[in-house]
């Protein structure tokens, strides 16, 4: 256990070198002072970190969970060590610019760096990771009487942040968000209200906790376009001092998995004097938002990937390890043979290794988007822009489902041993478990990709995804080993845009069960489509390698890929365009 | 949450009454003193138990799990009045005969009694059970003297019972075993070894437990055919008096789930006194074996579609009730819709319901082939055994693996609050968990199908089975409703016949890894194939009734199977036939 890469450094090289090429991000303007060799200084930094104290700290933060006295939240005794740590590591603030003390690194590299952060310890590294966006949140939209009493302390590791949206009657649904903010002499804002599922919202790593808090103005319309953003600190800031804010804990949540980081539920103004500070225009929170909220999507998205990683590892080490049974090619052996012997192991290990590569692919591959729809030239930016619209829900959804079935294999490889707490897989495995409820379930993300992004703008950013896509069919194509890969991808993202235009139509002629109905099918298909797309990426990279055990690796998993699960997304596209009289029809009393 | 019917009436009484027509069981003599009614009675009765007393006390019993103070394990304070009470619903003799005190029941009802219980309380259902398993053995095998000593406290509700085969360096390999029986002048044995992952290996609720232990006598060959059973009791009678009979208690297994149940590891005869009956010829244990694993594989089966089963109803109350969001039919709806408006939920619902209800009717229908080998004409008995053969894998198989998949949807649909112990989803989870690995992990479930069951006598079994299945597809291709459904399933029946001979000429001509590389691809083809048979044949019962939301729900249910899980079978299947040189070839540095 304690040999655990969490990632594996070659595959990563692979990846960012060969398949990807991400020192070319350094054309861009904004990152042209860096080089390759800046970011892998930043990911090994990160490596470190996590392999050194994050992991070897994961079991007993998973054992001992925060406890809550009924006012106050207590976390685990090394865990503000920790904190101070990730900070000093420069997570708070590795995108942003220098003006607020960043390292303005690219997303790209600072995800792959989190992957580390997360695979040692989800829980840990969600504290600084929801203080960034917190903070950038700020930063973005923020005023300087925001930005240096909120966003600063928070870069600066002195104070942490939340996202304070869900609330006890509306899970999912934001529009019904019914904290309410009454305005103040002083231009600022009384709060009343209880919200549920913060996470990090109660602590004792430091004094003071800034909650970006959804709610909505006395008068203000009703649905989303009445919500508001505000920043409400735990303690506020009157002059010198910080005095109490009127935000209580009322609830700590017994969480399956994530033990080390709190979720609670807060209550806002009981004695009415709880101050919040409205952050940019009235009746735009929502909007704002979605900024922190696709980046905590994405964030969910390594979440998935890096959790599946590190029970891959452990059960690739347990089964290069563990003895059992003979061989089926020599069924007569003295001695046992380790299971990795065994095909069908070899199979759950090569799905594994499928979904861990093929999910961190496809967030290298978000990342650039990110990067150029933020840091290129400014005409090319609305297009990187509309790709990552639509990637997010794939890049927080695939590893989220598909990682959920790798963390399950990776305990089933354990047999016996896997069903106790003296392994680590089912630790994972209850990790994995939350990442397709938060930000957004992915039934929300099914209804986000199909009703909201393919379909914007006339399904302009699906066709400049297609293009992107073909680009590297047509280099694969003429490559024998690949040429059936290529077109059977060729094929079936021709399917996926037949589909998207035929439910479209639905939707445009006013049928929007007949539209959203399938959501689900759509988003898989979309899912199983783009990673197979970074396999064959990784398989065109992998042909121009000498062959090797590491190169036949990576066209084994392809493969696997393409024979196992692409032949899926044809079921599922024939479902959306033709399964208009099912479930979606289907009377509940029928259920 | 109290409302929970754990499994429906309704559901039970079509499949029971129309679609299987159980009552005909009657005609076969062993069954001809009893009816229908007495079948549904004793079903009755074990429902009662289970909503009444089995159910309300999961959840404490599960937080507080039993406890070892180093020698001695102590179990829920509640556990052994349940014990005897489900001893007296006569769980332990259900389908014994009379001369044990049994109730001669078939085993198809008390299969679905048994769904109750263990839906209700997986963990506390699992003593009775282990314990009928262990005295079953004793009552095929054993003599008049052991079945006087330890068969009828057992079936009596004195003693309970355990099958201690694992060792900790041999899991899923029994041909491994070394535990030592060393022969005594008076015809006993003395054992020497260590078992690790007994079920009911230590426990407060009666005072003696007898562990039917394999091991090897000395002098015996290597490999199964060394293998002997022995009955070990904890203490060992000795005229009027019980006796310490050195097997003790050294390890409580923390396991995840089915937490009412202790899990310990045991030594045999640290004092060099531990005395153990051998049962049946020497060498012959592993045999013997397979009649208490084979019983033991089934229950898994069954438990796993009861887990399913309780959580199902729990989401579906769930979605029910809990309003959130607006439908996608009628937007601006001024209150929430109850989750069940969206079709996503919809669809989480129907898919549980289509794995549960499948597995359900694989469970009764698996329950008659067995009720036939054990009691039908002599002559016929062969036909319904070999079948029953084939089923077994797929019985423990099906429901341990989409019913996992079934659980986890049933926790999304309570969204974050299916992520804390504040509810039930997570604990259901958790138990189901485990059947996918005890009783023969999915992956020896495969090579058990493939290697063994499938191809015995030229593949005889199968071919009647598919006999069997082409009876309902005949009489449903002439109905409008069934007409695709019953062509598809034709299809993939002889691909599945295409693939199987296929691949056993790959055995036959020594290439075994050709053959059974893809095991698992042929074991989930062919559980998904026997449950759309499972689906034709309620559908074809409901299209009987008049249409109501009852028999739409059953052919929405068989719609979304052949829709949705079917055509993965023609790749599975299309793997095993082609996909040689795969994982199953792969170099473990590939990964």
């Amino acid at each position: 256990m304690d040999r655990n890469p969490l990632l594996r450094e070659s595959d990563l090289a692979f990846l960012l070198r060969d398949v990807f090429e991400v020192g070319r991000l350094c054309q861009l303007e904004r990152f042209s002072h860096l080089d390759l060799e800046t970011f892998e200084l930043y990911i090994e930094a990160a490596r470190t970190l996590a392999r050194s104290r994050l992991y070897p700290l994961y079991r007993e933060m998973d054992q001992a969970p925060p406890r809550f006295d009924g006012a106050r939240v207590t976390t685990h005794p090394k865990m503000a060590e920790c904190y101070d740590q990730l900070s000093q590591l420069g997570v708070l603030s590795a995108t942003r610019p220098e003006a607020v003390n960043g390292a303005s690194l690219p997303q790209t590299i600072a995800t792959v760096a989190n992957l580390y952060l997360m695979a040692a310890n989800a829980g840990a590294a969600g504290f600084p990771l929801l203080t960034a966006g917190a903070a950038h949140l700020v930063e973005a939209f923020g005023d300087d009487e925001t930005r240096a009493l909120f966003m600063r302390p928070m870069y600066d590791g002195e104070w942490t942040g939340t996202m304070a949206l869900t609330e006890p009657h509306a899970g999912s649904s934001l529009a019904e968000i019914s904290t309410r903010a009454t305005a103040r002499s002083d231009g600022r804002y009384n709060l009343r209200g209880s919200k549920i599922f913060i996470s990090g919202g109660d602590h004792d790593l430091k004094p003071n906790i800034v909650h970006m808090t959804l709610g909505r103005i006395d008068g203000a319309p009703p649905g989303i376009k009445g919500v508001s953003l505000f920043a409400v600190p735990r303690l506020r800031p009157e002059g010198d001092k910080l005095a109490p804010n009127d935000v209580h804990t009322t609830q700590l949540i017994h969480k399956i998995g994530w033990k080390a980081l709190p979720s609670v539920a807060l209550n806002y103004g009981e004695d009415d004097d709880c101050v919040g500070w409205l952050i940019g225009e009235p009746g735009s929170g929502l909007i704002y938002m979605f900024q922190m909220m696709n980046e905590a999507r994405l964030m969910v998205g390594a979440n998935g990937v890096a959790t599946a990683s590190a029970a891959y590892f452990a059960a690739l080490e347990y089964a290069e390890t563990r003895r059992q049974g003979r061989a089926l090619a020599d069924p007569d052996a003295t001695a046992a043979a380790t299971i990795i012997e065994h095909p069908d192991v070899r199979r759950m290990l090569l799905r594994q290794k499928a979904i861990v590569e093929g999910g961190t692919a496809l967030l290298v591959q978000t990342g650039l988007y990110a990067d150029h729809a933020a840091a290129a030239p400014v005409e090319q930016r609305p297009r990187a822009a509309g790709i990552l619209d639509v990637l997010t829900p794939v890049a927080k959804s695939f590893p989220a489902e598909w990682g959920y079935e790798a963390n399950s294999l990776a305990l089933q490889i354990f047999g016996g041993y896997g069903y106790t707490t003296e392994y680590m897989p089912e630790a994972w495995l209850r990790d994995q478990r939350l990442n397709s409820i938060h930000e957004g379930t992915t039934g929300i993300q099914g209804l986000e990709l199909l009703g909201r992004k393919v379909v914007a703008r006339d399904g302009e950013a699906l066709r400049a995804l297609l293009e992107d896509i073909h680009a590297d069919i047509e280099r694969a194509r003429d490559r024998e080993r690949l040429h059936d890969h290529a077109e059977a991808l060729a094929r079936v993202c021709e399917r996926l845009a037949a589909a998207t235009a035929r439910v479209a139509g639905r939707g445009a002629s006013g049928d929007v069960v007949g539209m959203l109905g399938h959501s689900d099918n759509y988003l898989r298909s979309t899912c199983v489509i783009l990673v197979a797309w970074m396999w064959l990426k990784m398989a065109a990279a992998a042909t121009l390698h000498e062959p090797s055990d590491f190169s036949r690796g990576k066209l084994a998993a392809c493969d696997y890929w393409f024979r196992e699960e692409l032949p899926r997304a044809t079921t599922w596209l024939a479902n959306c365009e033709t399964a208009a009289p099912s479930f979606a029809r289907l009377s509940p009393k029928s259920l």
